[in-house]
């Protein structure tokens, strides 16, 4: 793909398609008072980018293409499964204590917490730091006490992108998303399996790689 | 800016000049079998999008862009002052337990701490939460205590790129950098003014709107 800066000469076609349509190309060149062969490489841009649409014997539309939509149509590629890191979990009979200790030890903002391996809730570094002020015994209370239950829980799935992960992130003011596949268990009831993780940092350091890339 | 995909006769055109550069259109028809003026949207394709190089009576010469660094053009462009958003400072002086209580009304990660009105330190929720199990008195124990001290701590500015806002975030593992500005005090020595705070949820929006625009 490459991107090109569009001249004042494009521009006005673009404007006189968008006021004509269907136009052909004998009428723009007469509307901007030169030749059709003048025009050619212009309409040949115009209509490689999607900008314009030619349909033979009728003339030239305007789609409605503009240059973000390229954009955003790379950054809808990128799937969830492209960039998830690894997921830090524990059990929910953990004390909270350990599980600040974990979080510091892995350095991670959120921790999921699973039951029988199958996710039940996630506590954030601000739960942690609103229960550490709050009188209650750390060492002694487990966790599942103050996480985010199922299925109040946000998730995300390997095939989702990450753009909507990421509006996820945003709507619902959460630092971390459970990438999480659905199995069924053995009395025929679904659950999630957590492998993976996607957060604020994930999308701060891909939008660092596209700034770089090239 | 428009962008295209290149089609398998473009591709062809950019090795023919890669390998014979400087070569003249006339000499790229003849090696691809075609005349000069089928080529003509082509090689006007890839001049405009700065693939190509054109010098009169020179010939065509390849510059070594591609696609992606476009991308990051337009992520480049973006000001740190375009996308700052307003910053939560405290005095020096103020308890532990008043900084976290802050944190949690204005529910951000990270506070800016001033002498003055100047930039001396930076907490983070996870400063926070390390103090709140290890035993400080939080009512009496002032936040300049455990705070991140100047020059230790990682600032951006109003006129710095976005990117290089977000490369800081990733490079020194951290939620938020504040935004200053360079005053100078009356003895003439020089200090910081707070005026703005960037953090991996500014970067996350701004991905969304780029995913989402168009």
């Amino acid at each position: 793909m490459i991107q090109i800066q569009l001249t004042e000469r494009q521009e006005k076609i673009i404007e006189i398609v968008k006021a004509n349509e269907p136009i052909t190309s004998e009428n723009i060149a007469k509307a901007l008072k030169l030749t059709r062969a003048t025009l050619r490489p212009d309409l040949a841009i115009l209509t490689m980018s999607g900008i314009l649409d030619a349909r033979p014997k009728v003339g030239y539309f305007y789609t409605g293409k503009t240059s973000l939509s390229f954009i955003s149509e790379k950054i809808q590629q990128i799937k969830v499964a492209d960039r998830k890191s690894l997921p830090v979990v524990i059990d929910e009979e953990t004390s909270i204590y350990d599980g600040i200790v974990t979080l510091f030890l892995e350095d991670v903002s959120s921790i999921f917490v699973t039951s029988k391996g199958c996710l039940v809730g996630v506590v954030s570094r601000k739960d942690f730091l609103k229960n550490a002020i709050g009188g209650l015994n750390l060492s002694k209370t487990p966790i599942g006490v103050i996480m985010t239950r199922m299925p109040n829980v946000i998730v995300t799935t390997p095939d989702e992108s990450i753009l909507d992960a990421a509006m996820k992130l945003i709507e619902h003011e959460i630092d971390s998303l459970p990438v999480v596949e659905e199995i069924t268990l053995e009395d025929g009831s679904l659950a999630y399996k957590v492998v993976g993780r996607i957060t604020k940092t994930t999308i701060t350091r891909l939008f660092v790689e596209l700034g770089n890339d090239g």
